[in-house]
């Protein structure tokens, strides 16, 4: 079947004189998460890894994936021709690079206008330039003749997150945003990253997995706000709704042609274009209209359609709207951490209790505990892949098991889960990790030194204007004492009912660029530590940024954290020679915290359980 | 006299049809410091501050400086039109978008084509564009004209920097560039930095105050190198021997004329030019020379004599080179710290003596420490101007005394003294604050958790690939802690006998751009805290990073630091309430050092002193 696309895609570029043309792994709105329509790199390379670009030419191929897929790209490549390039591996060019390589001054290379970010394909085009290669965007379209069983677009039902859940009405948020609008001179807003059009318009659904979101793009301007979204998918009264808050619906497919139809200067150039447009001007001129678009992030295809208007090229104002939570989602975001904290409580003595049989896998424990986080009230599904993994497997960051991968969960090693709910009131991520058996002191004193700065980050208190990579030291310290290091980031924001992972800011010294942390913010806290053939440990919980009265003067204010996450942290795993006095009140305060907010809502085995299990340290 | 320039220069704009001119604080060599001849700004405002900017039109004038001048500009501005403009306070425009203000469009506005960096006019060209303004080059030139007391250029005679001092020749060093020239496919380098020319020609000079600097420029072919210099600059043997390390001498006045020459494409655009210039490829191919220059610092003037060239716009290598110190820098570096160290402790012992008769003031304290530095071997002047602060002037961050403002040193507050030397083998940069008196409760508390955060980040050691922004929080949680906060870097790059600012690294929040630290750089380690009308505290030590090779494993680097400034650190200010036990050794350790490195040294009165000064907290 990949041979087959493969193919067909050769066909397709010798029969329109292309030399070659990269496939991303991506969809028109910048997804992580892809919708199976848009799964193409996957269908032409076999490659199931979440993260990897295919670059085609008439006689060769090649896959670019980073270190977590490097075995499963190999695998899952054999003897199908396409090259592995190994991204981190110093000397592999980058896909583009290689392109240039493979392909003759004067080659043609294609790429799918939706598929890459406008300002991607401007640097590239430079790049190829100048040797002699010339990048041409071909239509989507396409791909429905080149993969013969390409799946559905996503169809399921978007449904209405209610007023009441997102503390703010649609038509509320449209007046807020075109206020933005406004004070930056723009005429018009381009959304088509799918989380904020979900939050700008308090509309879910599930055409992503993991990520309760719909597909659909949305144009404000000064006194209209059109929503791209499939015929069909809006249920009448939730359409209804929406037209109620001064919200037009247009079908998907007409969002190009639309933008095309009002900025693209058409030929009347009716906005001016070309070298006037460097000369249009405040409001009372005659030059086209500014429109507000981040061109790191808007496709190719979309950006092209603005010719005539005047570009205000930033991110949208509605990624700092959707990180900074109103009150009506932190008290949603705190509800639904009781829930899942009541079902990882029943989880981990359901574990405690069982794991001694030898009978659970890592599978059947990530299924109890999806059992136990349905049994709750307003679940809607994993927020993400679970990450279930006994002894050598935690090592592996991103690894999650499978029928071929999967082994018991014993009592030598560790064993981490990381896994997260939707819930219609908020969005959970939480990791912990645990021995079953009796711990070593070289497993203590890695989980402690872990520990230490998932402590020390929660009651951190830091002035206003600190950003997430001046934090992200602090979570590290401990490990570094000891010449010891994790290479992810500390933490990612989580959306409110959204994606698990959020923008703009991150606890994290390479993925920060340079947000302040404010309150409302929501962002997880998971220092790690990874020893190959060994074992993994990660401890994860949910902070919300909050004010810090005690230490805020007028000429400064000092924020705080607040956890969100409500579960126990394995004491036997704790050795106190590595924490510090504070350290160790943290714990145990954190442990008062779990057992007073989650023992009402527990059956009394499970609230005996718990009382063991939140014992302070320090007696 | 400002005003006869200010008026001159109105006259040379109406004459020429311009509108508006602006006057940056700057030197053909982005220089920090600038050398008499360039300081216009200064001369057509009368503001004296290092850092302002000045916007003339025919009616209007305006001078943008920080908070550090605020007080110091409205002094010195009264009574000559020129509008203040402060740069931080929010709402203030900038330089160039109150030109645009200012201007009506179809303006024109002049600017010193070799006094902005390339990069700032493009971009604000663009800018400009979008209100129908226009920029343009004028020559320096004229400044003589507008200027009739202009004083003459630096005539400082230069000097060598010997090979046992740089520990590398000259040859060496552009055999070295030539590799990197290579590696990026470049045909040539520019160089205008004076730091870099400096240190790649191992020649110094004292063209500016405090920086052993020489005016010059370099051009660095696959073949050739050419330092453009004053004629006259060079002594003959110093010439001879560049000259036998491949160098070719040219005056000063033709740098940009030989560029034009052999890269401004000519009449005949030999090298190609407009839409070629995008195809020129290859070593084989006939299109222009590849030329690698820093549009973000090189000057607008020079980056426009390139036009036949293919630019590769990337920061000069001679950066990193420069901030890498080789074991012969490193020796001088710590051979210089010792003797700096025995000014300072016989400072401080008589500064002990002396204060409480009530005759030290800030600049008799200054001077006597200039006196004792001079003393020392190799001493060549001080790397900056001396900060000699009591009181409430310690909390002024970057106060220097002057006869209006200078008092006594007291012994009822803190004294803070932040001074350096440059020294033929390197230079220092050091910071003390000292209580003369009985200091309270709430001074050793401030003192105490400076001295934390300093002690805390001299004992870090941290994994390769980790950058300053990373490391500056370490200095900063103590203070955090009780919600105090102190609003600069913690610490600066420094130079080996160069300037005592130097990239591309820096322990800083806001002005690390990424550079990962590396054995064998050197950064000030000097967090602070400033209560306005009390007091200022500030503790710096200079730094070398050095491999750790206790931590490091063959997966991971690990490095620290090593401290190179040697001067007690005052005890009586401590409160060990507030360091942990790891702390207090640090500082133990460190006076230990201190005590063993200094001591053979001194004179026996002093020696004594150094004992009691460097006794052990912990016993």
């Amino acid at each position: 079947m990949p041979q087959t696309i493969l193919a067909n895609l050769r066909r397709f570029l010798a029969a329109n004189g292309e030399s070659a043309l990269v496939v991303p792994s991506a969809d028109p709105h910048g997804s992580e998460y892809l919708p199976d329509h848009w799964k193409l790199r996957e269908a032409c390379s076999g490659f199931t890894g979440s993260a990897g670009e295919l670059v085609v030419t008439a006689d060769a191929a090649g896959l670019w994936t980073d270190s977590r897929y490097y075995l499963q790209a190999e695998a899952q490549l054999a003897g199908s021709g396409i090259e592995l390039f190994r991204l981190g591996v110093p000397g592999t060019p980058s896909p583009w690079a290689q392109v240039a390589a493979w392909c003759q001054p004067g080659s043609r290379v294609a790429f799918f206008g939706q598929l890459h970010a406008h300002a991607e394909i401007t640097r590239q085009k430079a790049a190829l330039a100048e040797r002699g290669v010339t990048l041409h965007p071909i239509s989507e379209d396409v791909i429905d003749d080149l993969w013969p069983e390409r799946p559905a677009p996503a169809a399921a039902p978007a449904f209405a997150h209610p007023d009441a859940l997102a503390g703010q009405g649609v038509a509320d948020k449209l007046t807020h945003l075109r206020e933005f609008l406004e004070t930056e001179g723009a005429d018009a807003h381009v959304v088509s990253a799918l989380d904020a059009v979900a939050w700008l318009m308090n509309l879910r659904g599930a055409d992503i997995a993991y990520n309760p979101l719909v597909v659909a793009h949305a144009l404000v301007t000064r006194d209209e706000a059109i929503l791209f979204i499939p015929v069909g998918k809006l249920p009448d009264d939730v359409a209804a709704g929406l037209q109620t808050s001064g919200v037009t619906l247009a079908p998907y497919g007409d969002f190009l042609s639309e933008l095309d139809r009002r900025y693209g200067g058409g030929d009347d150039r009716r906005y001016g274009g070309g070298d006037d447009r460097r000369y249009g001007g405040g409001d009372d001129d005659a030059g086209g209209a500014r429109v507000w678009i981040d061109t790191e992030t808007a496709s190719w295809a979309t950006v092209d359609r603005l010719r005539g208007a005047r570009l205000l090229e930033k991110p949208s104002p509605i990624t700092l709207f959707k990180a900074i939570k109103n009150t009506a989602e932190l008290d949603g975001m705190r509800r639904c951490h009781i829930r899942d904290g009541v079902a990882m409580v029943r989880f981990l003595k359901w574990m405690e209790e069982q794991v001694p049989s030898g009978r659970v896998t890592e599978l059947s424990a990530a299924a109890r505990l999806l059992e136990l986080r349905r049994e709750g009230e307003r679940f809607v599904g994993p927020s993400f892949e679970t990450i279930s993994a006994y002894g050598p497997h935690g090592a592996i960051v991103h690894y999650a098991p499978d029928q071929a991968s999967d082994v018991a969960v014993g009592t030598d090693s560790l064993y981490l889960i990381d896994s997260g709910g939707q819930y219609l009131d908020g969005t959970t991520d939480i990791t912990r990790t645990v021995c079953f058996g009796r711990p070593d002191a070289k497993m203590r004193e890695h989980f402690t030194r872990v520990l230490a700065g998932h402590l020390q980050l929660s009651i951190t208190s830091f002035p206003q204007g600190t950003c997430g990579k001046q934090l992200d030291t602090i979570a590290r310290e401990k490990l570094w004492e000891a010449g010891l290091q994790y290479g992810h980031g500390t933490g990612h924001g989580i959306g409110a009912f959204l994606g698990v992972h959020e923008g703009p800011h991150a606890i994290s010294y390479y993925r920060c660029r340079g947000q302040a942390l404010l309150p409302g913010m929501v962002t997880s806290n998971e220092p790690g530590l990874y020893l190959p053939g060994q074992y993994g440990i990660r401890i994860e919980n949910v902070l919300a940024v909050v004010p810090d009265p005690e230490r805020t003067r007028p000429e400064l204010s000092f924020y705080m954290f607040d956890n969100l996450t409500l579960c126990p942290i394995d004491r036997a795993l704790v050795d106190v020679r590595w924490l510090t006095p504070a350290q160790v009140s943290a714990l145990d305060e954190y442990h008062r915290l779990v057992r007073a907010t989650l023992l009402p809502h527990l059956e009394p085995a499970t609230a005996g359980w718990l009382m063991d299990a939140t014992e302070p340290l320090a007696k």
